[in-house]
């Protein structure tokens, strides 16, 4: 079966443009369970008696992360022998410390993705929606430093592609458009 | 002796560009052997009667194609204990499920390039040299579009890099400019 | 203890705004031991006698080159098991040859480094600042070059994070900026 992995900068709307495109995959019995890659990470992190809650897990030493991390990959790719298997994620995430690779080495090898996708849009519409999204506080990041995210997921991301092979695509989601990102996203997984 | 792998977008003209540089290298007695990965990919599945054209190597399972590529790799690069190989490629395959790196990590294993060159050219540029060419049907590509796969070929050329030590070469390939290209493609491998 | 990769194209001050960072963090005895990379590689060659001068390092075989490399990043893990290390490198080096990796996988194998920093300035300012610094011979690199040298930085950066899980954190240092900067690089590192 397909693993597909889903990113975008928060905001982006990569989640609603993943609903649309599995609605129409499930009339082609061709869907796709949609996993949030920190859920699955916690899952782990609770079976191994590490950590209960989110915030527990971001303490936990980094070398315990990692391990959960890898295993959470491993996880998924089991579950991915029986059915198609959309992973929500972070290509990169904004950290004080810099861009942290959402996927790094020791997760892309248990995981083994058949396509990654970057859905973009344009960095003034992302600032946007973010503002009309009242519900969620975010760090303010301007449409220059927006850029840079978007670019840096790219660069990310075909460096994931180089250790697995996986493809990347690049899924545009403008204002208005996600129907059009819907349909592009069913024709890449189908 | 020296590995290259030489690529770029259809249409920019990357092909020209290495025979122009091979003539003034023979002169030098530096000339390479030009190869295709994707002939010596057929010649790999043919010997394991695995294939006998193409379009049958494309319909292999996966994992298939994977070992045959990884092999091809390999005897290119046992091929080039005695010379120099330059080895025609893509960097990156636009697909419908998105960018497909040409040289995932299983052929840079075999293959241990020495400098990856991205021929590239303006997008406009390359889309009229496309238009000319009717001798080829070719899937219709923005400027846009075309400024993106460039931009990918560039990440996953450093990605490349990072896993082999191979320098990464950047060669502008103008209208009109065939014959300085060339020179800095001379210069980058004499 | 924490392992920080300092880059940044020649001329940009990447070494400057270190060295300004570095008096902030040892006020809160959280400083860094700023290493050179190549300094550490020509001490690894000396004690090999495989070289005595940078210049005679340069013409070790390139399988001999890889092995001091190797052996410069384990050397600089080892020190980094009692006090933070900020390795001043390159992230990729402009040769004829084209854009070689400062951090190639094998030397990432043993640096492991927590983050890799980026220090980037205007294209427009890094050309002032190399024509006013006369003490060294450069070649010259024109802004569009300087973009392209900075941007492959970038996608090489991202790949050594995909390996290692380290961050990329991009600083900019424009024209009487530095102590922003510095603020930054102290933000990212304490």
């Amino acid at each position: 079966m397909t693993v597909a992995v889903l990113t975008g900068v928060p905001g982006v709307g990569a989640t609603t443009v993943a609903e649309e495109a599995n609605e129409a995959l499930e009339e082609h019995d061709a869907d796709y369970e949609v996993v949030s890659f920190g859920t699955v990470m916690l899952e782990v992190a609770r079976d191994e008696g590490l950590a209960e809650e989110r915030d527990e897990m971001r303490k936990l030493p980094s070398e315990e992360q990692r391990r959960v991390q890898e295993q959470a990959g491993e996880r998924i790719a089991e579950r991915a022998e029986d059915t198609n298997i959309m992973v929500d994620t972070h290509c990169t995430i904004k950290t004080p410390e810099g861009y942290l690779p959402g996927l790094p080495e020791w997760v892309l090898r248990g995981l083994q993705p058949d396509v990654v996708v970057l859905v973009e849009a344009d960095p003034d519409e992302i600032l946007f929606r973010r503002l009309d999204d009242e519900t969620r506080a975010r760090d303010f990041e301007s449409t220059k430093e927006l850029a840079t995210h978007q670019d840096m997921n790219r660069n990310a991301a075909m460096s994931y592609a180089t250790l697995t092979g996986a493809t990347v695509k690049i899924i545009k989601n403008p204002d208005g458009g996600v129907e059009d990102a819907a349909d592009e996203l069913v024709d890449a997984l189908a």
